[in-house]
């Protein structure tokens, strides 16, 4: 079988769904999957790990935990370095204390196991803890948007090699989720629709379709950042990980153990960050995760312009997900 | 002497001048500018380079060169590998040709000098070289901006280690281009005044200032989004390269020399990026540089959410930066 890209022009400049953020998918250039496989990751030192059964008293007081036959299966706790404070000083919109909660869920207690190795039990379970967390630091009034993200990989920012998740809460919603939540608005002036409604409608039925069901659709977005960006969408216009019903979120863990399965098997489990995008308080923001491989090294041109190039069309990453 | 670092708070979140883009500087983490202090680079392998003499008829054809005693000493040619493309197919706002030019300026013919080894003359000379180029490629009305940028280091996006700065233009005003213009006139309806006009006069005041001469301020922004960012502001309110007086011209090349010798000196060359913002057409964008040594990296909470967590306060950089 020929190898078909869906790009005609050999550089083209493509814009997001709803964001006024561009990229350059430069073909030229091109990559495809398969030139992304990395060499297995070297073995593990014998180095200590905090999250490790056994080391709890290693992390700082544990906030809650679930438990299977006695032990615990995921863990939450504060950050030991955290990124934000809870010192309520005065401040100034130029300057104020970052005000929040920053903390750990480790997903499992295995130390070499990735959450592609998990049940699809165990990751809907987890997509639950997040949500607890989540609420939890919203119900602090000063509290103005929580990001749930993941850094798996030391290139991707992960300090410690034992699979978890953090969560960061600020004191004002974050510059692109206030983008997403301002260009919705205007979208919906423009169109009486969701952006992000329409997008998966539309992404379903093309060559960026990577799976569906009932209730989530996952594809690569047209204007994809880097090699293999993918995104899940929930089919309902949910605004949060608590209106997920109990399927929904099962099927959501279905649509995590796909493609971080994929990235495991297919490129020998690639650096990654993702995140969810939950709708900040009074906007209308469509809940979605979105999951960044970290293939490309963004440099001078993408930090001068926030114009970013990628160098494999999401086409291609599509048809690498794409269950059998 | 007691290291006195200007953030009193243990994570401060910080606004820019004038964009709304925050960083919390997370001294709690804290980083020391000689925490960044590398190996020295290793040795390179015997590969040849296309950049240096004798091997120009490897890069595409020529643009321009300057000569000195017979031989070049900057050299203009168009990118192998372009990331945009001079075909001129209809479009889109959706999708277009990322149409533009893609150039390379090759500051010197030897293969290890770096800007930082240049004279201030040739500095000055190349500043003159980008602006040429710039002014060319906005002479073609599909051009809309022109980004001069440098990658050095491979961590920060070089692929070769010849010392080259590229430029690119494109179709669109990129994204962080035009929010700074579109900051800057709601700045101007708020204050009457320039931000960084504003910003230039009071940095050079306070524990942030790097450097100044009669033209020229050099700084560590208030909201420096990694360790050791420095601005190069002109004090004169200009828009591009080209409005530049031969001596200020004189004045932005030694404060590049200073901040690059630093570096190199100090920190044993770590890889950075740095771009021009030069004004967009019919905006009032003042000129500046801005230097990113690439020292930390950015992972889910800084895609996700576009707040940047940096661990180094910019008054120490400044300290480290400051001549003696």
């Amino acid at each position: 079988m020929p190898v078909i890209t869906f790009s005609p022009m050999e550089n083209e400049l493509r814009k997001d769904y709803f964001l006024d953020r561009r990229v350059i998918i430069a073909v030229g250039r091109g990559k495809r999957p398969s030139d992304f496989k990395r060499d297995p990751a070297p073995e593990e030192d014998g180095k200590t790990c905090f999250f490790c059964p056994g080391n709890e008293e290693m992390t700082p007081a544990e906030i809650s935990r679930v438990e299977e036959d006695g032990h615990w299966v995921i863990r939450v706790f504060p950050n030991k370095y955290p990124a934000v404070t809870t010192e309520e000083e005065e401040g100034s919109d130029e300057l104020m204390p970052a005000y929040g909660y920053h903390e750990i869920v480790v997903e499992n207690p295995a130390h070499s196991k990735s959450v592609s190795d998990l049940s699809i039990e165990r990751i809907s379970h987890v997509l639950s803890v997040y949500n607890e967390r989540v609420e939890h630091m919203l119900s602090d009034p000063r509290v103005r948007y929580a990001l749930v993200f993941k850094n798996h990989g030391r290139k991707a920012g992960a300090s410690l090699s034992h699979t978890h998740t953090q969560i960061i809460s600020t004191p004002v919603v974050p510059r692109l989720v206030k983008e997403e939540a301002e260009a919705v608005e205007r979208y919906k002036t423009l169109n009486g629709s969701c952006p992000l409604c329409d997008a998966w409608k539309k992404e379903v039925g093309g060559p960026r379709k990577v799976w569906e069901d009932y209730h989530m659709a996952v594809f690569t977005p047209y204007a994809s950042r880097s090699p293999m960006e993918a995104w899940i969408v929930p089919k309902r216009h949910v605004h949060d990980l608590g209106d997920l019903s109990d399927e929904e979120r099962h099927s959501m863990a279905s649509a995590f153990k796909l493609l971080l399965e994929k990235l495991r098997d297919g490129l020998n489990d690639p650096p990654y960050n993702l995140y969810f995008h939950v709708n900040p308080r009074g906007a209308d923001l469509h809940l979605h995760v979105e999951l960044l491989p970290r293939l490309s090294n963004w440099a001078g041109f993408e930090l001068g312009s926030e114009i970013i190039i990628n160098t494999m069309a999401p086409e291609d990453a599509a048809e690498f997900y794409r269950p059998e």
